[in-house]
């Protein structure tokens, strides 16, 4: 049975192909999608046949790509491969797109999620041409279920000259009632508080909605998201999941929290996945989340009780995950809420709920900066997510990552980071296999020492104590953050030039 | 006639010798004090000269000093002087001081200024002992009517164990009715929206509230602010200030703003004032202000109507200004208001308002990171401020600087800064005598030519395009933001070295 019951968008109904048709060369297109859950499925495919059939001609026909943060090959990946991408914001982690990016062959916006909305609106970006968002199902009223993310799909269905719809009868029809999508967001002078002051209130409507004469495609899919397992926690995320707890355990004895703790928001990753697991094995329970991404291990918890509820914007499942979730639908209704990203990261929001942030991170230098996007200064790895919206306005963030990478090669602590996506007036706790830094109210180098001695490797502690005692002599007059300018960065260079810091 | 109307208070009154004795070695203090305004003028000198007596005795006598930001000679000075100062938070622009901090003598915590009064109540900084707070008068019922600065005054009169008023005669007592002070923030999880949605309503009241039982001491003074006038603008901040009027009449005449503009933020300084005085006199009109600080300029266009009303936290105002704003009190009585910086640099208010951030810089790279804090890596400046608030939330920030210092030794316009306060997913215009740069929605290779093109000098222009290129070449694969890491932050070397960059 069709998931497509107004009749107005029914007469739209075509293929992936008439639909990719209506997509021409320069066009900026705003897609569904975030981390790998609810992207369109088909029209990307299609689009990507018109753009190597072109290429073949000789002819130029590249896009401007926007979504809700990364997607997954048959989206980012299809249109990667077939070169077909011009720019891309506000978030990728395909990696044939990297990699052109990566070449110089395509510009990449890397954007906080919280901006990207709102920064489409306010006219940084250019005109929407597209909208391509896949839903779970079109009402008879053209109302439209949201599928499993909500991500940017709201503004892109409001902005776009012309709306194309894939509805995938392989998303739970069940999904109707797990969304909140807020409508009261406006353009300065004209904005409101946004009226939320706990995880789980609805404060707008479970649809999404579309001017239907805006739709000119409606295509039918029955297509899975393709989402990741992680691994499973190793001894290193499992020592970092340690310490972060017992840091919690902490603050709570110390009365700077309840013992249910404040809204939790995790990034995705091996790392993150030791946190929960940690957190599920805990004494902790009755815990709430406001996050991005409801991964297996939210499910877990969520089973567990350990987390009463969970505000996200995305799913981001295993092939398990789907299925459990799938199964047991009915266990979770209520329990979970999708939002809109510009309401799941918003700065507001997240300082008044007092979010307690876990974010995995790159590098971070001895003085509490932290780089999370960039491989030695210039790659970019995937982009800073919703990371900079969650640290900046959280209660409390930590920053998480193994001592080392590439096998002991490299130091994931640094005298001086080679990209800064957040600055040392933002962070407050580095957490590695090695130990815990806590760094809230403490100089740039008292900081350093705490740093050096908690969360290094032992292999590289001597030689970061050894920088910072001799930044501060070479340079008596400026030790409020001890550098030599000239070494500051050898590390990073050493490792391009022999493989090893 | 004396200020303090309240006869318990009355009963309080003493020196300010009998005051400072009664602030002890290691005790945290908070004090007002906000850009050289509302600053306590007795006891930090009488406090300072019982930390000489006892360094004498070869007795440790130093504080942790805690303020809303900049105070003056008369406060941080002394202190400085007297080595009293352990730890400092979350502002400095003291010389002396400084000196101190760079010195690796004084820890100095560098917030952003919304942060601060809320890590203060988190319990990140220790307790607080004491606070030493001037005010304008004490009315019957032990109200008080706050300074020309309201800073933090609210939070430390709300959480130290003993409190100090200082009763400054020399302020306005006409100073009542002109602040609004909010009671309404809270701990997560009990926080609620701020109702604030335009510069100038009321959501509180218009005095600061204190518990008698907790006032140790009360100490009448009768001493002026200590503010700087700056300098004239010149050649160089005319040329900035055009820059970006121009632009500004570019956004409205594209539709992005209507044209009395959103709520203006501006820093403090020479290009700051140069700006405010070319938009006196542009065309624009019935313009508001959402800032810190209301500095000489602001009054200018409060007395020409391009500015109908400013909210801020603190006068900054030079003996002129003062006189001016005195003698003229009734003037501006309904078109001024402060506000304690926990709301004039609220996170949640600057994005609803759509606020347009205009704020100084060292330095800025290529890619859009701006330095606002550090010299040549190490060496603190003053401080980041309230410029982090601003330009995170901002509708638009601007990034102003000229394109050389020293005499032109040192470009502004470098290929790496060697300190990020605010990153290249934060930064939209960068401004300097040479042109304007809008790095809205770019990549970080087209943020780089346009900065090189429009902001860098002519004589560095060549030099930064030549390393752009050779890290493009050199490293292929690592495109998105060409570095060579070798020699990134070479430039500043060269100028530790030479002189010269």
């Amino acid at each position: 049975m069709s998931r497509v019951s107004c009749p107005i968008l029914s007469s739209r109904i075509t293929t992936a192909e008439h639909a990719a048709a209506l997509i021409g060369p320069g066009d900026n297109v705003g897609i569904s999608g975030f981390t790998g859950a609810g992207y369109p499925k088909a029209v990307p495919a299609a689009l990507a046949a018109r753009m190597r059939a072109a290429h073949e001609r000789g002819e130029d026909f590249r896009i401007g790509l926007w979504s809700g943060a990364s997607t997954a090959p048959d989206a980012d990946g299809v249109l990667a491969e077939a070169h077909g991408i011009a720019t891309r914001l506000p978030y990728n982690s395909d990696p044939l797109l990297r990699s052109e990016i990566n070449a110089g062959e395509v510009d990449y916006i890397d954007a906080h999620l919280s901006h990207s909305a709102q920064q489409m609106w306010f006219g940084f970006y250019g005109r929407l041409d597209v909208a391509v968002v896949e839903v779970a199902a079109i009402l008879p009223d053209g109302r439209l279920v949201p599928s499993s993310s909500v991500g940017n799909n709201k503004t892109w269905l409001d902005q776009a000259e012309r709306v194309i719809l894939e509805v995938n009868s392989w998303q739970p029809r069940a999904l109707e009632g797990f969304h909140d999508l807020y409508y009261g967001t406006a353009l300065p002078p004209h904005r409101r508080p946004i009226p939320l002051t706990e995880p789980m209130q609805r404060i707008g409507e479970p649809y999404l909605r579309v001017d239907p004469a805006r739709v000119v495609a409606v295509v039918e899919t029955d297509a899975p998201d393709r989402n990741s397992p992680f691994a499973e926690p190793d001894d290193t995320s499992e020592a970092i999941a340690a310490h972060l707890l017992d840091f919690l355990r902490h603050e709570v004895a110390a009365g700077r929290m309840p013992p249910t703790l404040l809204p939790l928001q995790s990034g995705v990753g091996n790392t993150a996945n030791a946190v929960l697991a940690g957190l599920g094995a805990s004494e902790f329970t009755g815990l709430t989340a406001y996050t991005e991404v409801l991964q297996d291990a939210m499910l877990d918890l969520l089973d567990s009780g350990t987390l009463a509820a969970a505000s996200a914007t995305s799913f981001g499942l295993s092939d398990a995950g789907v299925r459990r979730f799938t199964e047991g639908i009915e266990r979770y209704r209520g329990r979970i809420l999708l939002r809109s990203e510009e309401i799941s990261n918003h700065p507001e929001v997240v300082r008044r709920l007092g979010v307690i942030a876990m974010n995995g991170m790159i590098e971070a230098d001895v003085y509490g900066n932290v780089n999370s996007t960039h491989v030695m200064g210039s790659a970019i790895m995937n982009g800073i997510g919703g990371s900079g919206d969650f640290a900046r306005n959280a209660y409390l963030n930590f920053f998480l990552s193994p001592s080392t990478a590439k096998g002991g090669a490299i130091s994931t602590i640094v005298p001086m980071v080679s990209h800064v996506d957040h600055t040392e007036h933002d962070v407050h706790v580095i957490v590695t296999e090695q130990g815990l830094a806590d760094l809230r109210g403490l100089s740039p180098r008292r900081r350093a020492a705490r740093v050096v001695a908690s969360c290094a490797h032992p292999g590289f502690r001597d030689a970061l104590a050894d920088y910072l005692e001799r930044a501060a002599r070479e340079r008596p007059t400026a030790r409020h953050t001890p550098h030599l300018l000239q070494e500051a960065l050898a590390w990073h260079q050493r490792y391009l030039e022999t493989g090893r810091m």
